[in-house]
């Protein structure tokens, strides 16, 4: 088997050592624009060899991992070099512009719109790591629109890394996402805008951050090139989940200024059940061929 | 040695914990207003033996970890209480409060003001850990209206559990505590509220919620009771930074209305420079005895 991975950062590398490790006999090669980041991966183990753009033509599996700006420029190319049977799949946080760009392609049956719910806030092939998508969600777009052979290898080789899969239409992947990782990211970055202006005055901040700053604050440290096209690909649901958050922001510092204590433990209280959201949202993953542990059979039904 | 905790959560009960395995010989005793903190306290071997107020006459320290607001209750009837040679610590996140609340009480010598910047979002006796104070910043205010004798017994104990110090008035603390502490715990009550709301009607939307999505929202899960006095007791810088907080918040969405993705990007990278600032604040610990491992010899020292 031959698979492509355009795009050797920390989503594209995690994908190349993951594959590597599930698939023992498989080729995998390496696209990206800076020979820094082909060295590095070479050099780590992530990928065989070097390929180029032509070379496509015969790969089973391109993973396209390039910011979703990038993705909007590259996709339309790959696809046009690929042969009949290559599977495309991106892996883009954002969906409904890269289904819209692709929607009349001729060969809009070899892609796969996928966004794995996975990632840390580190960059680079050396963020790469095997066991990413281990248990995560994988959501997978319009994938009726993929060829239903393409469709299968694409579900069967998530399954195969141990991901849960969750289908849904790109508009209202972006609407959900916007809330539950553009605005996480969003608020963080601000929070660490917040307290770094003050720290230009007043040096002694950074000693008293405790792990709890830290927690919130660790997506501020995520990439601007990967954030940005996110955000503007997906602006308008950005901005309104952004307006709903500031508004909540607003309330509560105005039960601050009344000093309406009353009121904050309570909404402090209504918060809390966060607690319990988060930990059911983990118990029922959607798997298409049941448990894992039947990797080596499912992929040899593949292959 | 005899230690008294009072209030057996999360931060009196890893105190408990932490101190056992220091002085090995220490006898710690617990009080606490809930019968089912104090069976859970004895059950997991946090303190030896139940206490009552009284008994605090002959102890050598006593350790207030309760809410703030009752802090404030407590504190000057304990001082009242103890013997001359007892040293009595707070652990709460305001101080300004408390040491205007306790400057002319009689017993103000033997009051230690002090803030461990450590915890975890979970509460209650059986959040206790053992190495919570480990390698941690320990800030202590108006050292020097504490007795000689028992600023040294404290700041040793401190030491002894690897803690860092930092003396610093309670003004400055509260104001840069809002910052680096307050405000984290705002953003996250409020992100899990935004996505609480917008949950009531769409279900799906935390399966999507990524490890991101968690650790942004990891604060929300913190306890109201904890949280609701110390906005209360710090409400002037809280109410400041909030807003510092919202002015940031809503230029970036006007950045992204006006579709100033130039602008965004530029944001992004300035706030990446949390990363350094994050791991520079870690490198110099402030020690009165050199490095930790002479924990023994400090022990022996005190006792």
């Amino acid at each position: 088997m031959k698979i492509v991975v355009v795009g050797l950062g920390l989503i594209g590398g995690s994908f190349a050592l993951s594959l590597r490790s599930v698939y023992k006999t498989a080729e995998i090669f390496g696209i990206d624009n800076t020979q820094e980041n082909l060295s590095k991966a070479l050099s780590l183990g992530l990928i065989d060899e070097e390929a180029n753009y032509p070379e496509l033509y015969d790969a089973n599996i391109v993973i396209v991992a390039v910011p979703v700006n990038a993705s909007i420029e590259l996709l339309p190319k790959i696809l046009q070099t690929v042969g009949d049977d290559t599977l495309v799949f991106d892996v883009g946080s954002s969906k409904q512009l890269i289904c819209d760009t692709l929607e009349s392609h001729p060969k809009r049956r070899n892609f796969l719109a996928a966004h794995p719910i996975a990632g840390t806030e580190f960059s680079g092939p050396e963020a790469a790591i095997k066991d990413l998508f281990y248990n995560k969600t994988m959501i997978v777009c319009e994938v009726e629109k993929t060829a239903y052979k393409l469709q299968q290898t694409g579900l069967l080789l998530f399954e195969d890394l141990g991901m849960n899969l969750r289908f849904m239409c790109p508009k209202v992947h972006d609407k959900h996402i916007a809330y539950v990782s553009h605005l996480s990211h969003i608020s963080s970055f601000m929070l660490g805008k917040t307290v770094i202006e003050k720290e230009k005055m007043e040096r002694d901040i950074f000693d008293m951050a405790g792990s709890g700053f830290e927690s919130t604050v660790r997506l501020a440290k995520s990439s601007a090139s990967m954030w940005t096209p996110i955000f503007e690909q997906n602006r308008n649901n950005v901005a309104e989940v952004l307006e709903e958050y500031i508004c909540n922001l607003q309330a509560f510092k105005k039960l601050i200024d009344n000093g309406d204590f009353d009121k904050v433990y309570e909404q402090i209280t209504e918060t809390n059940r966060i607690r319990e959201v988060l930990t059911d949202s983990r118990t029922v993953p959607l798997r298409l061929n049941g448990k894992n542990g039947e990797h080596s059979r499912v992929k040899k039904a593949v292959m």
